[in-house]
C-alpha cells in the first residue's frame, strides 16, 4: 500500500518495485490495479514497431530530445522475446539510449516474454497504465512489430507508428507482417539508403496514411514525425465516437485476457494439486491420452475441480 | 467421420476441407483429432523460421525440389498474420512456390492468424497433426520468426532452421529476436552479400550450433542444409530421453493451450448470453468498473456461471 502512495508521489523507486511485482504476476496486481486504474487517462501513448534493424530505437531516442526539450516527462516501455544473453532486458537499445540514463524525467524500461502468451501482453498494458497514473506525459511503447503478440500489445497506443527501412523486403512481405492493419503512420527511415523513396512509393499506393522519410540517425525528420503524430492524436479525440469505440474494445480485451490468463495459472497449479487433473496431465504427458480427449473431460467436468 | 476416411486414405479434397473445419474451430475437432493423434509420429517435422525478406520461401523451394528428387511426400505449412489484402493467406509466397503446382505430392498451406492469440498456435498444431497422420513424410513449417506466438509455434518442429541475411541487423537485434533459444541450425542466406561471413562469425561466437551460408536463389547450400537437419534430427533420435522430455512438454503445452482456448471461447460466448457476464463486461467497457475488479467478481464467483 505504502508503495502505491509513494509512487503516486513521484517516487521512482516504488515505481520500479511496481513493475517488478507486475512482471512477476504477483497476485498483489488485484489490489494495485483498481487503484491505478482510475488515475489513467492522462498520458499520450505512442507504439513505435518494425522489424529489426528499422532504427526504431534510434528514432526513439531522437522523439525523446524532442520531448525533453518540450518539458515533457516521458516513460519508454520496450518490449522483448526473452533471450538467455540478456536475461530478458535490452541491453543493445538501453546502450544506444544511455544519453538520457543522467535525466531524471526520461524513464526507460524494458519487458522480456516470460514464456505465457497472455502474460507478456497482459504485463505490458499493466505497466502502460501505471506509467499513465503515475504522470508521464508521453509513454513510448516499442515492439519488434512482427508477430501476433507483439501487433495486439500495440492496440493500447493511441497512435502506432510503424517504421521500415528500404531493406526491409518486398511490400508482399510487408503485408505479411500484419503491419498495415495496425499503423497510423509510416516511417521510412535510414531514407538516404537507394530504393527508399521506392519504398514509399509502393507504400503509398497501398494506404492512405502519412508515409515519412526519416534519417533518425541524423535527427532528419523527427519533428514532421510528432507533428503527424500529434494531427493523428488530435483526429482522434474529435472523433468521439470512434475514441469511444477503441476505449471499449481495449477494456474489454483487458478484462478477457486477465480472466482467461488466470484460468492459466490456476490450472497450471491445479495440475500438481488436484488429484483429477495430475493424472490426466500425466496421462497426457505419457501419451496414452490424447489432448484433446483429456480437454474433453476438463471442459464436462464440473469446473469446481479447477479452481 | 467420411471425410476423415476418405483422408486416410490419401483424399486430398478431403484434408483441405479438414483444415478448413480446424480453422473455423468447429466443434468437430475433439471427434476428429483423437482419431488423427493415433496416426501421427512418423513425419519428420522442421520450422523455418527468420525476419521477412531473409529468403525463407526461396529457400523452402529448394528444400521441396531436394525432397521430390527423393520421391518425399511433402506438406508446407505458412503462418502469417492476417492482412486485409492478403485475406490472411500467402500471395507473395504462393506465387514463388507455384513451381510445385502440377506436383500432387506437394501440398502447400497458409494459415492466416484469427486475432485471438491461442487460437493461431492451437490451429497451427492441429494443421500439423494432420498433415503428420495423413502420411507425409515432411512437414515444413514456416513463420515470420519474429514474435512470441511465432516463436512458441516451433515447439512442434523437431529441427528448427533460422534463416537471416547480413542485413538481419546487428547481432544484438538477433539475440532479441529470441531466436537463438529456439535455433537448431543457423542459416546465412543471401550470403554472397558483403558482412555474410561476419554474421556467420558473430553467430559463431554466441552458438555452438551448425551455421551454414547459403544462397537459395542459386541453390547453393541447399544439400548441405538438409544433411545438417538429417544429423540433428538423427541425434535427437539417438538421445531418446531428451526427446521423451520435449514430447512430454510438447503434449503438455498441447492440453494446456486446448483447455484454456476453450475456457476463453466459452467467456466470449457467456458474455453475450450470461446476464451476471453480460453486465460485467458492459460495466467494464463503459469504464464504470475497472477489469481487475471485474475479474476478480468473475475468479470469485462460482464458476458455473461461464460454463
Amino acid at each position: 500500500m505504502n508503495l502505491v502512495q509513494k509512487m503516486f508521489k513521484g517516487d521512482k523507486r516504488a515505481l520500479t518495485r511496481l513493475i517488478t511485482l507486475i512482471e512477476n504476476q504477483s497476485p498483489f496486481i488485484f489490489e494495485l490495479m483498481p487503484k491505478i486504474y482510475r488515475k489513467t487517462g492522462k498520458a499520450q501513448i505512442i507504439g513505435i514497431t518494425g522489424p529489426p534493424g528499422a532504427g526504431k530505437s534510434t528514432l526513439i531516442d531522437q522523439l525523446i530530445k524532442l520531448f525533453r526539450h518540450q518539458k515533457k516527462q516521458v516513460a519508454i516501455l520496450a518490449i522483448d522475446p526473452s533471450s538467455p544473453f540478456s536475461g530478458g532486458a535490452v541491453l543493445g537499445d538501453r546502450i544506444r539510449m544511455q544519453s538520457h540514463a543522467g535525466d531524471s524525467s526520461v524513464f526507460i524500461r524494458s519487458v522480456g516474454s516470460r514464456g505465457s502468451h497472455g502474460g507478456l501482453s497482459r504485463a505490458t498494458k499493466e505497466i502502460v497504465r501505471l506509467f499513465d497514473a503515475f504522470g508521464f506525459d508521453i509513454i513510448i511503447v516499442e515492439t519488434v512489430g512482427v508477430g501476433q503478440t507483439e501487433l495486439s500489445i500495440m492496440e493500447i497506443a493511441q497512435t502506432t507508428v510503424v517504421v521500415l527501412v528500404p531493406e526491409s523486403g518486398d511490400t508482399i512481405q510487408t503485408m505479411k507482417a500484419g503491419l498495415l492493419e495496425i499503423a497510423n503512420i509510416f516511417v521510412v527511415n535510414k531514407s538516404d539508403r537507394p530504393d527508399s523513396s521506392e519504398l514509399k512509393r509502393q507504400l503509398s499506393e497501398m494506404t492512405s496514411i502519412p508515409i515519412l522519410q526519416t534519417q533518425a540517425i541524423k535527427d532528419v525528420g523527427t519533428q514532421e514525425l510528432w507533428e503527424k503524430i500529434k494531427e493523428h492524436s488530435e483526429s482522434l479525440k474529435k472523433n468521439n465516437k470512434e475514441l469511444e469505440l477503441k476505449r471499449k474494445a481495449e477494456r474489454r480485451g483487458e478484462f478477457l485476457e486477465i480472466v482467461t490468463n488466470e484460468y492459466e495459472k490456476k490450472l497450471k497449479l491445479a495440475s500438481h494439486t488436484d488429484k483429477f487433473l495430475k493424472k490426466l496431465f500425466s496421462e497426457v504427458e505419457e501419451g496414452s491420452k490424447d489432448p484433446y480427449s483429456a480437454a474433453l473431460e476438463v471442459i464436462n467436468k464440473n469446473k469446481s475441480s479447477i479452481d
